[in-house]
């Protein structure tokens, strides 16, 4: 464990690639030494190139790293490539640098429900990532590609899965309250979304479906078989600007004893957790009891935005309701790649 | 028809006070003769004892009314009462009026589930007002009182009328996400909602659940037999200033025809649409088939704030589901107060 | 009068385009008969290549015209052309329709201060547009045209203008809190500007500073002769929809009578309200004594966006300090032309 | 220095108080022993008598303190009070205190303008603490009061300090836009804020003129001059949640360099930092030359939130302009009061 891990960032000057340099600059043993961004500002200084954001300077190591491109050739020396690249962008890119060698792990849409691509929420499903041991061969890829859910799939993801008995044998009906950052820095206009509310989000509502069956699926004959999950998502933007909220309603006949499901979630560990991981929040899920928790102005960062946070917890009627509400740019999106990579490491992955 | 119907208002200096003494104005034969407000204000003139907050100036023939308690003495020569008061005063100030005699139209939640007081939200349930046929007999009340709904229940229970079949076979999910001006003008400080989401509105959830079973009731042999709707509400409170939303899943297993519920939608009409009432929309619900409507900044004056607008009407994995918005200070409040009064008046109750 | 006069409009799905097709639609003489937009929109029905965010329906008439070209044959036959064309596109398409013979009137920048070309904010300096009769010489032009000034400069104008004497003997500090609306309706994302204030706003001072001396200028020797007005501006943007504020301190040594300024403010009259034109605001200058208005969500509005309103006004420690509020989409922009074109067609000009 | 200073806070339980206690649970050498509240909650634990709003949780040492009463009793055995107390609360309480023999240092406005007493902002005039030596006398006190100032005229006379000889000889027009925290958790409801700008702060812009003139006064002969600082201050409220910006016209007919007057900002140091006060930001004034900021979003947290922050420095038409930014909860109040302490008892005070 001497060495550092050598690390390289697509997508770097977006904001969840700047949430990924803040993030990895006070890492223990993942060092950034390659930062890639748009065809237009490569050459450029990092600093220069990129529009900072994020509270407090940008980290003085990667002020003066050249902006790079995406090609194979520019990041042939690294250990592990990190992609916070759009969605529209992703697929082509990332293919290449898989074709070619490189250890990809990324948070963009595409292979997301690839057979082949282990899709990783570190707490939940982090045996997935067996899959890899059949990747190269299954794909004809020399490199290793691993995916992270959609933002909102994370967030969702963690308080189903300890109560994954229930919610296999259930209807689920989950509707989400998403933050603007969730579109990104530029995604939604000040006149569009202020004082509002758009009841959809393009494509959102499916991901969501299909990758919680994913994520919560069981690696069976070197395969994953994904979990009996019936759930019906409508997604809605509102105007804060961090946090995805969730009202996840599950209807069950079962009888539920509200304290043991809290106690459930409250005590969920996972690997991460059992290897005391750098970037693994101590405690994943945190449960509220106050009548009006949780809210994004107040619980986004617990955990340093790596925990989601579960309150309202109610069972009447035959609904299990929760309000389960996570940082979506860290648990969503920054933080959970950094993750994963941590658990590939410790699994001898990389 | 030749004369004028003399109102009261109490609670005229709120901002759904406000609101009525607005529509008042323009209205062609209620004629608000007198304002009330709190102790304090009595004596003052109204243009002096309010905080004007509609856009457009105080109307004329209202500035100079002087402020009137609410006792019974300052009422007396009135025809209807209208009360927009909070719901902790409501109850033994509308008493006493009722009690010597007067016919109030209120608002406010107390008696709302009484058994023997109509709760009207005029398109759905005009018909309940025929307890009042009844009502002075088993209350021993030399008045009337006639109630409306809680605004969000007032709102939702406009798209579930005309679904009523499918609706009382089902269970139903709902997520509300409601405007701030829903807790008063002075309800929430900007501290606390702003760029936020609290997912509690206290008491809200069981009155709205509550209420619709009411509004959807049948009369049967002079009572009203409560629908057979079994309702989960989640309520949350965003920040906007006007307009509750609500996600409705409607989870049924029957045959949907989705070109079928939009007409049904559409072409829902009732008495106040039949008889032309002064306050009813020509359309009490409108279907938007835009992918991203209904949205608050846009649609919440559709028919001046009388109609609720519909979207997102889609049929999948056996759950039926509608996005609803309504403007919860008029079809939730004001309007529907003014528009049960012109049911009252038309039916012969005033 | 019998005749309508048939109006185009050029950048007809924007914000301030909506706005004037709003406007046109109620208009007792102006027809809008040919809207234009961006080439990929040419052909299509009015209603489906806006994304219309105006409260209400579009009006019927405009539905279905057709999207035209900003070339010259496409608005051959129409009288007078409107402009609320991007500043950064006007200057060729204006030249080459104006070359070609026909009347523009614009609300974008490029020519605003060419001596040639009246500036126009009609209450203000209407005057100015008897340099029309010798813009056809002086710059070889077959057609006519005319501008109106940048939004918050047309704002700000209102009350200086009843104080030019004073003003042009004094240094003059403004700071203007603009409304994102004046960035356009995609100009600003949410996460730029909610919650936060940006205390800059590209080339914005310099124009009101400018603007402000040709449009209190004086029309001598055919040629507009600016004011002597030495005005130093600060301009930031707030997150606020629509109405543009500015603090306006003028600094003086003579005596002033606060009564006076507020009467002068008050009476101040000019040719649209002497002849009575359609768009006119009856009163311009709205003075208010509360000491907590204007408001942009109380005061914006005011005679239907065509009046500013004053408050605030005070003179202490040789500063008389007004507080200034305009709508930036109605009186900055769109009811601005509208009102223009009517002072046009009273003075014969068209 | 063994031994630490024990502190009791007054007001512990609002914005002010909950920042304090924050700020002390970290402190070196200041501990928060005594917290007290209003009436109703004494006795109770403090986490159970705060409605904790900061990020993060109340720190542990806090939590179960009791609640006491703003009595003498209750302070007897503490070395410095603190006051977050409201203004209008403020007089009676902190007289009591000091007659009684204690040391106050408070953030309230009572007493500020008093010729005896001392008001402090440390790195302008430290040096006015030395009128402690005669304050007991010439009151009668048996204790001690010291004030800090206005949380607007803190941050604005950052910067004023540096520029005191072109600023005495000058007019200054100064542009407040503050952040809703400044009139507490509770003072402004959304409705009344939210998309809106209201231009008045009652009370605030004599506040400031009046209180920058002591803060730049001079000790002479045992008394504060206050200096000759002619400024014209308009208070504007603006919908952001922390940060006060203020635009400060400073008009001049002095030669300016303009990088001059940047490095005298950015040099400017005092007692706090000479003595690395624990809560000295290392740099009091920070200079941004980016065109558009300083911003609430991105500068509040600067040093901590200790620091100001100066952009858009320009010198044209003899006006001399900056735009200021701070943190008004932490330089504005809580923080000017902790450092106050420091430089109390830096120099023998405490």
């Amino acid at each position: 464990m001497a060495d550092k891990i050598k690390v390289s960032l697509l997508g770097s000057t977006g904001m969840v690639g700047q949430k990924m340099v803040k993030m990895l600059a006070k890492h223990p043993y993942l060092e950034l030494v390659k930062v890639s961004a748009s065809p237009s500002k490569i050459g450029k200084k990092y600093k220069d190139a990129v529009k900072w954001i994020e509270q407090g300077d940008i980290p003085e190591e990667v002020q003066d790293l050249p902006i790079v491109s995406t090609n194979y050739e520019d990041h042939k020396d690294v250990d592990v490539v990190l992609s916070a690249l759009p969605n529209e962008l992703a697929e082509s890119i990332e293919l290449e640098l898989v074709k070619n060698g490189k250890i990809v792990v990324s948070n963009a849409s595409p292979f997301r429900m690839d057979p082949d691509v282990p899709l990783i929420n570190p707490e939940i499903n982090w045996e997935h990532l067996e899959l890899l041991k059949f990747q190269k061969e299954r794909k004809g890829w020399k490199g290793i590609l691993v995916k992270n859910p959609n933002c909102t799939a994370a967030i969702m993801s963690m308080p189903i899965k300890p109560l994954i008995e229930i919610a296999t044998k259930s209807k689920i009906i989950i509707t989400t309250l998403q933050a603007v950052s969730g579109a990104g820095y530029n995604g939604i206009s000040f006149m569009a979304i202020e004082g509002n509310i758009i009841p959809y989000i393009k494509g959102e509502e499916d991901k969501i479906a299909k990758e919680l069956t994913k994520l919560n699926g069981k690696l069976e004959n070197n395969q994953i078989i994904p979990a009996n999950l019936d759930s019906t998502v409508t997604s809605i933007r509102v105007p804060t600007r961090v946090g995805h909220m969730g009202v996840i309603n599950i209807i069950t006949n079962e009888r539920i004893n509200i304290e043991e499901i809290k106690k459930t979630l409250k005590n969920f560990k996972s690997l991460p957790q059992q290897k005391n991981l750098p970037t693994a929040p101590k405690q994943p899920i945190i449960v509220r009891d106050e009548e009006d928790r949780p809210q994004p102005i107040i619980d986004v960062n617990a955990e340093s935005g790596m925990a989601v946070t579960v309150g309202r917890i109610r069972h009447e009627n035959n609904v299990l309701r929760l309000v389960v509400l996570g940082d979506n740019l860290v648990r969503g999106a920054a933080g959970i790649t950094i993750l994963t990579v941590e658990v590939m490491r410790e699994l001898g992955y990389i």
